[in-house]
This record gives C-alpha cells, sequence and structure tokens, in this order.
C-alpha cells in the first residue's frame, strides 16, 4: 500500500494458521511479497489468525469495551532483515465469551472511512459478528457460527446429496421467515429439506436457498437485540451481504454495505498510522 | 434368530449404502451370515437403508398414519440359493415432509413387546424421531438432525479444538436449560464453548457435555408439542437414550427406555411372522 492506504499490488494464498507452524508464517509470507521487497526494510502490517496463539506470535486480545485498535501492534520474529512484521491484537469479550480476530480490522476500517458512525455493524461469515459501536468504541458483540454451519450441512451432512448450484431469492426470504417465527424448529428443518428432496424433488437451488435462509433467519433471531430499530451496516463479501440485505430488508431493517476487503485495507491502514505515530 | 424371535448368532459390518453399490450388498451381506447357512434356503429379514432408492432394492415408503410393519416385505435380487432376503419398508409423512428407515422396525419391536402402547416414542440417534403412537398406527412424527449435529460439530468445526472426552452431568442439564429457554441463540451459543476454552480454559469434558446439550436442549424445544404433558419411551442406544432421559427429566417429563438393538431385533421377528402368515 502506499502511505495514504491506496492499494499497489495485491497476493493472496491458502497459507494460514491452519495450515502453518509457527516457522512456517515468514517464509509464507515471503513467497508471495517477495517480488515487491527491495534493499529497505518493508513495513508489514498483518491481522486476523495470524496473531493467534497458534499463529506467527500472540497478540493478546483487548477487552471490550474498547476501540477497534486500541494498542501497540506486536513484532512478529522474523529472519529476514527486509521485513518488519506487526500483528494487530484481537478483541474479547468476557461475559457472554466472545472474541474476534481480523473483524476488529476491518470495523477499524470501517470506522475510517464513516467519520461519527454509531451504531451496529454486522460482519457476515464463517463466524458472523454482530457489534454495537459507540463513540468509536466496540462496547459489545457476538458471534454466530452460520456460515461453518453452512458449509459443514452442505458438503459433509446428509444434505449434500439435496443442496446443490444455484439461488431461489424467494425461497431464501420465506425460509428466512421460517426460521425466525420458530427458531426452535431448525434441526427439525434442516433434516425437512432432505425429506422434500426424496418425497417431492425439490429443486437443489432451492435446498440451497432454503438451507442458506433457516441458518440466517436462526441467526437474525439471536441476534434481534442487535437490529431491532437499528440501521446496520454489512461489512463483509459483497455476494454474502446482499443475502444479508435481503434477509434484513424483508424484517424492515435498512442496511448499507461496505465492501470488507477494502475495510480490512482501510483498518490496516489505520493501523500502521498509529504505528507510525506511536514510534516516531 | 430362532422361530420365536431368541437371538442365536449376531455380526456386524460397516458396510452399509453409503459404501455398497446395488450389488455390493449380496456379498457384504453373505460375507457375515455365511457360516450360519446351511442347505435349506435361509429367510433374512432386513431394514434400514437397506430399502432405499441406493439401497440393495426400493422398499417404497409406507404414509402415515399407518402401522409401523403396514405391508408387504419387498423381496431383494439375490443370486445365492441359499438365501431369501426380505426388506421392510420405510415411512413417510407428507406435510411436514419427513421419512423414516429401520426406526419403523423398532417402534414395531416396541409395541410388540409392550402391547396396548398409546403415547410418544423418542428414539434418539444421528437423524432423532418423535413419533405419536395411537392404537397400534403411527399418527405423525418429526426428525431432528441433532446426532448428525453433534457429530460434524465435534469433530470437523472449530470446535473439534475444544470438545474432549469425558462428561459433566451438571454442565449438561444446565446447557439443556439454556437452550429450551432461548433456542434462537443456538449459533452463538455454540460459538462460545470455543470463546470460553480460549478465554477462560473450559475444561474438554464441560465443553462435551455443553455442546451436547445446546443440541438436545434446541431439539427438545421443537419437539416440545411431542413430548408436553406426555410419558414418553425412549428407544435407542442405552447410553445416548440415558442422557435424553436426564434432559427430560430436568423438565419433569418421566421416561421409560427400551434398548434400541433388542427392538430392532423384535421388530423383525415380527416382520417374519408377519410375511410367514401372509404366504401361509
Amino acid at each position: 500500500m502506499s502511505p495514504d492506504g491506496t492499494m499497489r499490488a495485491e497476493a493472496a494464498s491458502d497459507d494460514g494458521m491452519g495450515r502453518l507452524s509457527r516457522t512456517g508464517f515468514e517464509p509464507a509470507l515471503l513467497r508471495l511479497i517477495g517480488p515487491w521487497l527491495g534493499s529497505a526494510r518493508m513495513p508489514v502490517v498483518a491481522c486476523g489468525m495470524v496473531g493467534s496463539r497458534q499463529g506467527w506470535v500472540e497478540a493478546p486480545y483487548a477487552t471490550v469495551p474498547c476501540r477497534p485498535l486500541p494498542g501497540a501492534l506486536v513484532a512478529a520474529p522474523v529472519t529476514d532483515p527486509r521485513i518488519d512484521v506487526r500483528v494487530v491484537p484481537g478483541v474479547r469479550q468476557l461475559d457472554p465469551a466472545d472474541v474476534m480476530r481480523g473483524e476488529e480490522t476491518q470495523i477499524a476500517g470501517f470506522l475510517a472511512t464513516t467519520p461519527g458512525f454509531d451504531g451496529v455493524i454486522c460482519l457476515p461469515g464463517t463466524h458472523s459478528k454482530w457489534v454495537q459501536v459507540s463513540a468509536g468504541e466496540i462496547v459489545s458483540f457476538r458471534s454466530f457460527m452460520t456460515g461453518e454451519l453452512f458449509e459443514l450441512l452442505s458438503t459433509a451432512s446428509v444434505l449434500r446429496h439435496t443442496v446443490g448450484e444455484g439461488w431461489d431469492a424467494e425461497a431464501f426470504v420465506q425460509a428466512v421467515s421460517d426460521a425466525m417465527s420458530r427458531p426452535e424448529a431448525i434441526a427439525a428443518r434442516l433434516f425437512s429439506i432432505r425429506a422434500e428432496a426424496l418425497l417431492k424433488g425439490l429443486d437443489p437451488s432451492v435446498a440451497r436457498a432454503r438451507l442458506s435462509g433457516a441458518l440466517i433467519g436462526l441467526e437474525l433471531a439471536g441476534a434481534r437485540p442487535y437490529w431491532l430499530g437499528q440501521d446496520v451496516a454489512l461489512v463483509g463479501a459483497p455476494r454474502l451481504s446482499a443475502i444479508y440485505a435481503a434477509a434484513l430488508g424483508a424484517q424492515g431493517v435498512p442496511t448499507r454495505a461496505a465492501d470488507g476487503a477494502a475495510m480490512t485495507r482501510a483498518g490496516l491502514a489505520a493501523a500502521r498510522l498509529a504505528t507510525m505515530e506511536t514510534t516516531r
């Protein structure tokens, strides 16, 4: 990135905490950014599971209420003199117990690009987060295993035979509504997707929308204290945010959306700026 | 089995619909029962997924309301003259869509060994069933993906790092109660098991009981119309039935338990008897 946070180049890989040992992070990073390095030491700012106990270096959690980037970044051990790697700490909540790593950076990016924002941010994904933000601080948050449940159920459960590609927007909104009105029936509702496929030839694209709607509706029922009577900012992958916007819109909740990747970059730039100010 | 249904020998394998092609069932059976065969043709009665569309032979569903063994068994194609294989049909419900294969045989076995039973049978397992029985008929039923969710979450999700061996009975009952009072929070409650492990060193045996309690409590919340004010008969594996008995007992619901394997044998014996009477 340029000093002002503009992206100059991008690289990605599937390497991460799940695949790498502690000493594997530096080589994995150098494989990606080696071509960008010169003789001067390159500052690198990292966020997410790279800062977990099983990551490159543990960056201890800050505790809510706190700003999304409350403290010093944590230096990761490196052997290559061309890089200086700093890791953004995650954020935790003690009661109910909850944690985030990476989303705090997206929240910081959203707040940097939306000055004066007060309200609720939803970050849909593997472990969706609902976050109450006030006066620049994360006040409270709650994570839902929605994305991971969808992944497991659609690829590894009996529903894998039933859920196909494609999408049915009407079936999705109906499933959201059904799940919100009877969230306790979720485990039966999931099986009924399989049964309808067997007995009534349920279309695989309808099944996909039904599964997604059942799980997102369940999440909305559980997150109701967060969104009821609020404007909600969705920060995530655009396709997923659009699905959440449809679900929330059907409940009369207005949303705005910001691209998760762009918010991560804006947050990393803000973290870098704060570090420079601290060390200056 | 003897003609009166007494078990004379037992054999088991992991071969089943998930692993076998249509032509693989007969060799798989012969590997198990070959030593029992003589020169006379041996009657074999089978139930479960062996009768599904991907099984040995499709045994079309009976539709509720119906007796658990309402009609003729379906002959499976065999090449070995020493066996005569008949498959028990499954049972379906059109609205809400639901299916069972194998449980109808356990229900038949339970009714054969508990004459005059009227009430609710719960068959806990991968896809737990709650079944309303009246005057010897299955009136209605509902399947819950509880066991499959437990398996996926404890072995393939982020919770696999957190859920260990062992059991904490108190944590289980508390988790059942929490899930029943706020079933809509399930996806957040699941993530909080992970967060408590990270932040508070949650014991792996407590985590296991909490995960189980959250999912069984969710099922009980969804199945409330079945068990409220009823005596419940639990038909399943004794360890699992004991866990359900604890959960239901904490809600003031009396239960009795019958061993699932014994009920399967009793049901198969009843099916065999009915076949003999039909063909006599």
